[in-house]
């Protein structure tokens, strides 16, 4: 059986592309404000840059605004995207990203609604119930999960950077003394947690691209999972660095997710093809042409 | 202008009640496989209950789970408590258990959606992603968060009690070393920046009844803000100890979510009111009737 991450390498070099199209339907970007004109304004997208996005990642919350007829409008995104990779013969993995974080049955809706009623491909999670949290959305490895590890806002820093005694539990006793070294920051941690909990090569990481030293030591702890880097463009993330700090060893396993970027620029599709080409520009830069 | 908390409290003190009945239409509960039947599922719970509620829970995985037909329901049930309340001449507060977590525009979506589109009072939220993360939903002192602190799963330990470096970033300097009194578990860090957060009296905490040691602890470190103890009854919590453990000292302080233990019985509306009086008993016995 395939695994989510075997099915968006697939992706990534059909189209040569680690670019990852956000549909994030602002209010302020469409021609009514409507759940309608977010379909419209979606689909329209998705036709503009399809040839370029390695992923499609609707956001729920730019849906969910909209009330039920929010929810329609994202079913029809999803399906949309799906009639798109037919019509070109290569299947676009749909990340929903929807930070949902739940225990037991209710993470188990959570699933079914993402995965089966919306049959999207992969969702964003946060990690902050633990495993079992995270168990219904894993268990099918063709299904995949992007946790939240370090995220690109400026607050990230208040739970994500806390230094954490990196000790296995019982392994302390009082009197103990710890130097600086035994610390890791609380990101460190969970990108170590998901690199265990990932035994069907189904999970990767959100790691923002405007933190390049938290994208370095990231990688470093995880050599192989896909990172899922925003904040190039709107947030000010900035793309060399970026790539130099985040892609693996055989230059993948990073997707770079852009929305407004290409949403708000006057020819959508030209705006993707200009960012995928500098993507493989900076990369051939890096490793050389492959 | 009142607070969220304010609100609350006034309608624990009009239904001299710390219960909060959860509304989870689980599927396998429903007469159909529909939102309809979730819709009346929980209609019917509300309306055989509302007397003994400080508050109304639904839960929107359960929902979202029929798509677009789930949150016509959801917006349903929370139209009906509103009705329910208004017959009563006493508002309940209406908690959704969202447990959202995201940032900037997209928090402000989310933001709009739980209390503009669904009109609910108070929204559960993941605090991973820090303050910036939780502003959009707390700029209304009117609207209220519970953030996730000690959730009641059994791998909450996964992330939730991790030991972290209590000390201010900056403060520390290489060859320093810490003795393990320098750590506490990263809720109970979670519990302090949530009291520092809390300028308008409209945080809450989710901290599970059964961990009864970590709420003793987050109620130490935290003595006035208010809980969301979930896990009595289908999860295994015991009521007597969680009470003895959360309450404040007032009496007050702690919201009880019960689920299953009444949407499940013969007779909810009894079962509720069975429930609301344990609950105002075992107070009587820690602390003299009030």
């Amino acid at each position: 059986m395939e695994s989510f991450f075997s099915f968006l390498e697939k992706r990534v070099d059909d189209c040569s592309s680690l670019l990852c199209i956000g549909l994030d339907p602002h209010v302020s970007d469409l021609s009514a404000p409507t759940a309608a004109a977010a379909r419209d304004f979606c689909l329209n997208l998705v036709k503009q840059t399809s040839r370029y996005a390695a992923a499609f990642k609707p956001n729920a919350a730019f849906f969910e605004v909209f009330g039920a007829d929010g929810w329609i409008a994202l079913k029809d995104v999803i399906d949309g995207i799906q009639e798109e990779s037919n019509r070109m013969g290569s299947m676009i993995p749909v990340i929903l990203d929807a930070k949902r974080g739940d225990i037991a049955s209710t993470a188990e809706a959570y699933a079914k609604s993402a995965f089966e009623k919306l049959d999207a491909d992969c969702i964003t999670l946060s990690p902050y119930l633990g495993k079992d949290s995270i168990e219904p959305f894993i268990q099918n490895s063709e299904k995949g999960v992007f946790l939240l590890c370090k995220t690109s806002n400026a607050g990230s820093g208040d739970l994500q950077d806390i230094l954490i005694l990196n000790e296995e539990r019982g392994k302390t006793k009082e009197g103990d003394l710890f130097p600086l070294s035994s610390f890791v920051p609380l990101h460190i941690k969970v990108a170590q947690l998901a690199q265990t909990w990932n035994t069907k090569n189904n999970i990767g990481l959100v790691v923002g691209a405007t933190h390049i030293d938290a994208l370095k030591r990231v990688r470093e702890a995880v050599p192989d999972l896909w990172f899922l880097a925003p904040g190039i463009g709107a947030q000010g993330g900035e793309l060399e660095s970026a790539l130099k700090a985040g892609l693996r060893k055989d230059g993948k396993g990073m997707l770079i997710p852009i929305s407004r970027g290409i949403s708000r620029a006057e020819k959508p599709g030209v705006a993707a093809a200009e960012l995928r080409d500098s993507i493989l520009e900076i990369r051939a830069s890096i490793f050389g042409n492959r």
